[in-house]
């Protein structure tokens, strides 16, 4: 079977909408406003985003199909071989803040990459997951996300998830802060399994899980009563959320690198946020739990 | 007259405590803070910071004094020749954000650097400037304080304040918003005059010039009346200096990569900070002035 972007294109479309769809569901009341841009080459950008809703504060739903006829060297200073192809770029990329501080914001991202020159085998890799940030953590809801990236990677390998939640916990890493984004999840790039099939099979079963992996989630903290100090909390930490994408964060560097349109790149940064001058939770509140808990790589999956 | 970094510690203690002193003042209420950290071979690490006032929602004003036996590889990158050598930094770096979105948000920075061989002539450089970052602008307010910064240039050189305004201009840009971060100021970095004795009496001039500047602004908005309007407008674009700051800023940078206490780095980020997918100012409005009268460089000292 051929390599095809058009067939993770036309998929990761498909599966932008069902994504909406059931935060507009669990949200009950804003909607997702789309941008469609047509590009080069048949290439196409179409953020959405959803603002100011009941229980989903921001959510932005990405889609993006680049074409281009030559890699840019910066995007060719570690492969050397690639540069001068010609190339394509699907990506699905999505993030959600909600508004209550029980809920947990999460991230997700499912992309291929295809490299072609003429007379010569294309070269091609997928990446992506998803991933958990609690202002305040469950264990059952640590567990459910974790199962969940589990059970969708071990039709293709039983030893997947543990090296792609090994990826994700290295990756979401403050080390400005010596701590943890939030409590993982799975993270792959560079990824092939035996061929494109395979590969395209486990890009499909592992996004096709997200919304497993998290409305439930949503759902069940969407409605927690809460106060100030609370909400304080959450846009307290929301400031790490900021630090690490404008830091440390791939994607949104290559967002600005490339070019892209800086809104569509800026809709993963929180709506509100604030920043304490050395902030310390109180000894044994649920806030001090968080760091002590939930910021620390863990086993979830095989919790309890 | 020799090189002495522990002149320039002297001074800029003082001028800080001097500093703090004002900004107390003019906010009536709320009081610095101090930490003090005594770090190896007689560094000192002193960051004050307020929060909170009636008029400065927060101010940072960190005072650094570093001292190494051995300049660190990272440092000297660019300068080879540096590698090895024992070296000093001193430097005093501030940020104040008023609460009043009419009052504008400024940024300070002075300092040295000496690296000294057994033998040979300690290599030096000065460093620092100040800026100015209005959310409402007024070509009174932007005419002052450029007009403060060339009366502390004009008795080294006429033709200083030109180079070291449009070397603000320069850096505080915001490449992936095609945008100036504010209104400018003077900015100067690897600096010399003709001798160590100048160049300091350049540093204090300058430095002793930042109140002069910036108080009589700060006294003319401060109470200014404001809508949730004009605070959001504030929030909204507080989120370009977060993103300057940490996509852009070498303190910043140099600040985290070199170990320092992030609490102290991170004090510069403002206190309460919004992100808005396309937030686009209403046509003939104050907030689009901002953008078309304020935000590209301008030369203010020679306004009408």
């Amino acid at each position: 079977m051929s390599v095809q972007p058009q067939q993770v294109r036309n998929y990761l479309r498909e599966l932008q909408a069902e994504i909406c769809f059931a935060l507009e569901e669990s949200d009950g009341e804003a909607q997702f406003m789309e941008d469609r841009i047509d590009t080069n080459a048949g290439g196409l950008s179409a953020p959405r985003v959803l603002e100011n809703g009941r229980h989903i504060e921001r959510a932005g739903v990405n889609f993006t199909h680049s074409v281009g006829a030559e890699l840019p060297s910066a995007a060719t200073a570690r492969r050397p071989e690639l540069a001068g192809r010609g190339f394509q770029a699907v990506s699905l990329s999505l993030i959600v803040h909600p508004c209550n501080p029980y809920a947990p914001t999460t991230h997700a991202n499912f992309r291929c990459f295809v490299a072609t020159k003429k007379g010569e085998a294309p070269v091609w890799w997928m990446g992506g997951g998803y991933d958990l940030t609690p202002y305040y953590g469950f264990d059952e809801d640590a567990v459910h996300f974790h199962r969940t990236a589990r059970a969708a990677c071990n039709p293709f390998d039983s030893d997947l998830y543990g090296k792609l939640k090994a990826a994700c916990d290295d990756y979401f890493y403050l080390p400005h802060r010596q701590e943890a984004r939030g409590i993982g999840g799975v993270f792959f790039d560079d990824f092939q399994l035996e061929n494109w099939a395979t590969s395209f099979a486990f890009l499909k079963a592992m996004s096709a899980s997200f919304l497993v992996a998290y409305i439930p989630i949503l759902e069940r903290r969407k409605n927690t009563e809460y106060s100030e100090a609370e909400r304080d909390f959450q846009l307290y930490r929301r400031g790490r959320y900021v630090e690490f994408n404008l830091l440390h964060d791939r994607g949104t560097k290559y967002g600005i690198q490339s070019g892209r349109r800086i809104e569509a790149v800026m809709c993963s940064m929180p709506p509100v946020v604030r920043w304490s001058y050395k902030h310390e939770p109180t000894s044994g509140s649920p806030e001090a739990k968080l760091y002590e808990r939930y910021l620390i790589p863990r086993d979830w999956a095989d919790l309890g």
